[in-house]
């Protein structure tokens, strides 16, 4: 849709030179700009935390990147189908699913990503707020565009939640768990969030925008006090900090494996895998559904997505919307 | 949201007159402008088709409105809970589909209505054109609030059917028939279309958009020549006029009454009116749905809103996509 800046172009010669070296004449003919103008970008970099040393004879070399998501780092070498053909990095947005829906709405593609560094109208579920401080976590939203009807949209929820599930033990080696209907836990704390969102006509979908939120570096003093659930990031967890860009590149590559998996096999292993990581199977739960409060064991999906109470009294309840927790 | 102009105060001044008439220094006064302005509302409204008359000591009177959609001339008199509370007119617009989205999108309240004369890009389902010329027909999309869940929503486009089909038998006498899933037929040719759209996320609905379309005086020569369907208007129907003001608040009314019906008793008795207004019940037709067709008799509708049909098997499949056609 656009061409890439020059300073993602810049640092996309870097990872093409086999010894880092890219020399400024270089740079000035591969961009047609002039020796001063591949001088200020440099300097550009190094203000945003690229370390790059200039050796006379050699030209410039790369030797650490800043742990910033743009577009060039993230797509670079990712092995992905659809997820990732395009990225949108942003500064500040609203909220990132607002982005993708207008994006949506204008006819962007399947597999259309936005990222923010920080959101300034984060977006949880049923309209709730999602803490969004900048420099320290992921706000992702995925634009899909399935050829399926409105009612199978709601299970790529559990898609996005075995992606971040995934992407978490690639990045950490821990291993979260998932609490119906869209969080990622780690020992019973939240430390992701999914917001999926859809646009659709009676029998056909337009598209879906999986929302990710996940708590990377984020420290105990970031969050807000009046937390409905405790919360964590993966840096709390494991005490120490997580590449932004290796956890995003990890979490897109498991969407796209797993969006593949479910335009060929449909949602049946998805559901399947989220079930293995769901530790409330067999448990007592209540679940607060609106007005109602349900109270029974946990007995499993429902082939269209519901999640299976077996009450005191015997009676199989489908649950699809309610706050969820052990009895 | 916003006054209304100075002309739609004026024709409300006639319409709260017992005699009909009203005098230049009244309306002036009420709107607080000069006589000169008052004079100039006056021309233009005659030029729009207003057939005002001036008597020197008595005032203006209004002996004959123009068949122009306006909020004004729409919402006076609206025996309505929600529906038709705020009314947009456009001369011409996109599709009232996106209007209503859009509107939807910045927080629009429950039973907002756009109408357009005219659509430069009205849309029909799965992405077909709906043909909009100005001055003949009813182009409207009503937005929606309710609190539902994303997989009730489809059965929304029922309830415009039926409204629809009301709507019809109020104005003309006539009794239309529906085909699934959002067509209403007159003697087996198209005379309305339906297109529910809908935003929501996994567990809540933002909204729904019902987005309808009805021939009422269209002529023969301003069908397009290549049609899927034979296709008619009220007016070829009944040899005669149909007052377009008239048409839209009789359906505004009956969806609004719809609504508060399924607010309080959910999807079954719509769905059951739907079936009544349908006459393919028990013969045999042909579904084309994406890559397969399917024959059988069509048996009536499953309680999510499916359209269930017999083959020859003795099978019974659930279609919730396809276009139907008697076998």
């Amino acid at each position: 849709m656009k061409n890439p800046a020059p300073r993602e172009t810049i640092l996309s010669l870097f990872s093409q030179t086999p010894d880092g070296f890219v020399s400024g004449e270089y740079i000035s003919a591969e961009l047609g700009i002039s020796r001063t103008a591949v001088w200020k970008h440099i300097r550009n970099l190094r203000q945003a935390g690229y370390v790059i040393k200039a050796i006379p004879s050699r030209g410039y070399q790369l030797q650490q990147s800043p742990d910033i998501l743009m577009p060039e780092s993230i797509q670079t070498g990712l092995d992905c189908r659809r997820v990732g053909s395009l990225v949108h990095c942003f500064d500040e947005t609203d909220s990132t699913n607002l982005q993708a829906c207008r994006l949506g709405d204008e006819g962007g593609e399947d597999g259309l990503v936005v990222i923010a560094d920080r959101q300034s109208s984060g977006k949880g579920r049923m309209g709730r707020q999602w803490e969004s401080p900048g420099g320290v976590n992921l706000y992702a939203s995925i634009l899909l565009r399935p050829a399926i009807l409105p009612f199978e949209a709601p299970k790529l929820t559990f898609l996005s939640a075995v992606a971040v599930c995934r992407a978490i033990n690639n990045c950490t080696g821990l291993k979260p768990t998932v609490k119906w209907p869209n969080d990622i836990l780690l020992n019973g704390a939240k430390v992701a969030g999914l917001l999926n969102e859809m646009s659709s006509e009676t029998d056909q979908v337009h598209y879906v925008v999986l929302g990710i939120g996940v708590n990377l570096n984020m420290r105990d003093d970031q969050f807000p006090a009046d937390l409905r659930y405790p919360a964590t990031s993966l840096a709390i967890a494991t005490k120490q900090p997580v590449s932004r860009l290796e956890f995003t590149r990890s979490l897109l590559q498991e969407v796209d494996a797993l969006y593949q998996m479910y335009l060929e096999q449909g949602s049946e292993p998805i559901m399947a895998a989220w079930t293995e990581l769901c530790d409330m199977t067999g448990k007592l739960v209540q679940v607060d559904c609106n007005e109602v409060q349900i109270e029974g064991t946990m007995t499993g999906l429902a082939e269209d997505g519901a999640w299976l109470v077996r009450t005191k009294t015997g009676k199989i309840e489908s649950i699809y919307a309610g706050d969820v927790r052990p009895a």
